[in-house]
């Protein structure tokens, strides 16, 4: 990391923290998030919206992937940063993945916002347990048309490989 | 689980699976979703809706949990059961934790969905990994004002706590 990505990277961490506190002030949870492009232009920022919009997945992350997205008019951001005043918790991290952002720069651990009550490593171990663990109860029912769609899906001509994971990284 | 309500859940998920093929049929991912109360009364259902409005975090789950969420003014589904076409992915498993629903029945598993090519076991494996070994590019950076907003919002006498996870499973 050459000198004036490490001061532009600073910048964008400390205002990245900075909408964390914005947040609190408007009432909403304390996590800001901004994303730019690889040449560290800013395409948007935003920050947790959960209580304002009660919406569990507005977190920082996700509603700023979402502004960007809809900027870009792109379901991917593969040419993006993206920057949070926080390690992101694995909805966030997977939306990440999904998006296909590459870089991720973060102020505060997940250790850090346990400290105060923002615990998310109960999902993280949840998440990587066998469904039959884990403390929801999961069960696949049979269905006689289950895979008609994947059939139908994977039979267009057309079909969008929207869905496609990271795997060119 | 009775006769009634194991009749009553194959008929949801065979309704979550045909959700699934009217979203292929409006282009868009071969997933569908329906959430009901614990008395299974629908509330609302959804499908995938990524390449439609262009936005990485719009699976079937997701959207029909912001749904949910709206119908009932509520960021928790507390007393919510969910009836998916396929397995969750991380992203929208952890989602379902942050909405604290507790019953998740499914068609399809992860499997199913490797078969046509929608795979998110690189995922799951990514989310489970140390951020150093992670193919996206994750640091920590410093900022003096980190932790500014954790400790506004813990000082605040209104704070709302939208963010505790499941810990009364």
């Amino acid at each position: 990391m050459d000198k004036v990505s490490k001061s532009v990277i600073e910048r964008y961490i400390k205002e990245a923290c900075e909408m964390a506190t914005i947040s609190v002030y408007k009432n909403s949870g304390p996590f800001g998030c901004i994303i730019t492009d690889m040449n560290f232009k800013e395409i948007t920022r935003g920050h947790n919206m959960v209580s304002l919009n009660k919406d569990p997945t507005a977190h920082a992350e996700i509603v700023t992937i979402r502004k960007a997205c809809e900027i870009l008019d792109n379901h991917e951001l593969s040419d993006c940063i993206l920057f949070s005043s926080c390690e992101p918790c694995p909805m966030c991290l997977s939306a990440i993945y999904w998006s296909k952002i590459k870089y991720v720069y973060y102020a505060n651990t997940r250790d850090d916002a346990k400290i105060f009550g923002f615990d998310d490593s109960f999902i993280y171990e949840e998440v990587n347990k066998d469904i039959k663990n884990r403390s929801i109860k999961m069960k696949k029912i049979y269905s006689s048309n289950a895979l008609d769609s994947f059939v139908m899906w994977y039979n267009k001509d057309d079909k969008k490989i929207e869905w496609t994971p990271t795997v060119d990284l």
